[in-house]
């Protein structure tokens, strides 16, 4: 190290997806950064993307946490869900991470077949903060079970789905099958008067080759057969929906989100961005990477899709604008991606420190974070 | 990049043993330097221990390849054997790597079980260079496929080995077995008027429970069975040799070097050194590292062994001599060796990019190491 003051180092990572959340790998990296020179000064600052982990990297900086029981999971049984109330220059807001209560890592949720999970208990939680005056709302939107087009949500604010009857439907993709008509006329009208913000790395639209069902369908429990079948419903649902509210939505990018809740969202006036760049702002990372010589983020798995506004890249983007170096260090880094990555980060790096399998990388992975940037500090401190 | 004039990085790597050899390493490793960036002026200078690699090592910085013809291999069966004569300042040498010769990767040599391998074809190499004028040898002695103890090369070079009847025996692990006496008076006299040096990275006995058979005779097919047997006989015919010759050998360090070819060799008079430390100095990393900013090494795994004085570490220690810091990119560092090696090298790492077995690994070693390499090098420039 040259000089007397002490260098700054920021870590900003995303987390580790089914491994490690952001913070534990902030302080991972940490740990090894400090055996290699204890003469640093770091500044922790957890990212996320609207996805998992969006409350904890947001609130991790400040802000209340909160907890609104007895809310609808995805398979429709109450639970708790937490989220957070952060100051903002246009004053507070209520931060809302949908996995909490319709997450893909819920067991509870994922136990009963896609075509019968919902959304409805986003509703609730909007609603029950409507009623506390609450008009200000972040949502982060990755990770979902669902794929009902936010059809739960909207029923939950107000919104009726009927077959050609006139009888309610269930908001599931099931009972949008015999969907005839949708009345808005009870739609909650406070929602007038939100900010609605929908987090998300998300870009595609709710229906077609590039929508929810195709695209994010499988890895919720859409069988191939189902897919074509699923898409007509949202289709026919989005038309209705839209003439009803008044507003088209959905074919904006970001409405294809959490099986089609960004339609939703949007149709209820919500404004899409990148989740990773809110998230940098409300954790305020500018402020962090302000005099750093030196930054290191990462996630799971870098590939392409990082470059398409992952939390790393925003990083790095951020971190250049300021004239400060941002190394990536991931749990892997596609060899494919890497000439595109490499005009990105001041060297991409991961896990492993030598031939391991994935099972030994996510069982060991904060000794493997502590060594690898223990390394790369020894590196980057040699060179200067 | 600081200034105008190109920063000098030296490469400086062993072989990846099994996967590529030095040159190799060398070359993939400046590809990946300069795809990080072109100014830089790269000075290659492959490494070797006294194992297999050494002679190309020492010769890709100039003096002359040569093959002597008809000598015999470990099996029996006749082979060419490569040397090479470097000019050095105390006049020519000659440079012998035994794997040339009883190597433990010839196929033809490991075909006859280990009691019936011979390293005659040494003593006959060293013989025809005796007959050439050739007066000083270093000899690589490391990855024998040989258990004999030398008496192959000795009694190339004119000891003879009776039973108890007189009979002359096969210089050979099993012909020893019923050894009885040892007649070194035919020795080759101009031995004498030469200078020997053995290049090894071990330092076992010849015999006992840290000895060449015990520690090293497993991996060359030596029966868990038969250690012990194999160890007295090779302990017997050791006094013998050492009354005949009248040089006392079998507890030096190194005496257990290939099979035991250490300790005739020493009973030769030869000295016994670090290879590594010999090949630094005969390919003049010393002068390569002069003005150098930054040095590579690496090997095919780093562990422990690798602060005995491997070739990794002779170049760290030579290049911290001299201000320059070595990073380590190997194909594999355990994880337990980590804090020892960290201590010696700015920064240790491996080829994996990601999960990743041994043999994708060894497949794809050039395009692996090449992309390691480019993002080192984009970490060490953006922190300069």
């Amino acid at each position: 190290m040259r000089d007397g003051a002490p260098a700054v180092i920021v870590l900003a990572p995303d987390s580790f997806k089914g491994s490690l959340d952001a913070r534990g790998v902030c302080a991972a990296m940490a740990i090894g950064v400090r055996r290699a020179g204890d003469d640093v000064e770091i500044r922790s600052c957890p990212m996320a993307d609207g996805g998992e982990g969006t409350l904890d990297a947001v609130l991790s900086r400040g802000g209340e946490w909160h907890t609104q029981h007895e809310v609808t999971g995805a398979s429709g049984r109450h639970r708790a869900a937490r989220y957070g109330v952060v100051s903002t220059t246009d004053g507070p807001a209520t931060i809302i991470e949908i996995a909490e209560i319709v997450g893909l890592t819920d067991a509870d949720g994922i136990a009963v077949p896609v075509g019968e999970r919902s959304t409805a208990g986003i509703g609730e939680l909007l609603r029950g903060r409507l009623d506390a005056g609450a008009r200000r709302f972040m949502l982060g939107v990755g990770g979902s079970s669902t794929n009902d087009g936010g059809a739960g949500m909207l029923a939950a604010l107000g919104v009726r789905f009927c077959d050609a009857a006139g009888e309610a439907l269930a908001p599931t993709p099931a009972g949008l099958q015999r969907l005839a008509s949708v009345d808005a006329t009870e739609l909650d009208g406070r929602l007038a008067e939100c900010s609605l913000t929908l987090l998300s790395d998300v870009t595609n639209p709710l229906c077609g080759e590039h929508g929810a069902t195709t695209i994010f369908g499988p890895q919720k429990g859409v069988r191939a057969d189902d897919i074509a079948g699923l898409d007509a419903v949202l289709e026919r649902y989005a038309s209705l929906v839209e003439r009803a509210v008044g507003v088209r939505a959905a074919r904006a990018p970001g409405s294809g989100a959490a099986g089609g809740l960004g339609f939703a969202l949007q149709v209820l006036g919500a404004v899409s961005c990148s989740g990773a760049e809110v998230v940098a702002e409300l954790i305020g990372l500018d402020q962090a990477l302000r005099g750093a010589t030196w930054a290191i983020t990462g996630e799971g798995e870098s590939d392409v899709q990082t470059l398409s506004g992952k939390a790393p890249l925003v990083v790095a983007r951020r971190a250049r604008a300021t004239g400060v170096p941002t190394t990536l260090l991931s749990g892997a880094v596609r060899s494919a991606a890497l000439p595109a990555l490499a005009r990105e980060f001041a060297g991409c790096f991961a896990l492993p420190a030598g031939p391991m399998t994935l099972d030994a990388c996510i069982a060991d992975v904060a000794t493997l974070l502590a060594d690898r940037a223990e390394q790369l500090a020894r590196l980057w401190r040699a060179a200067r």
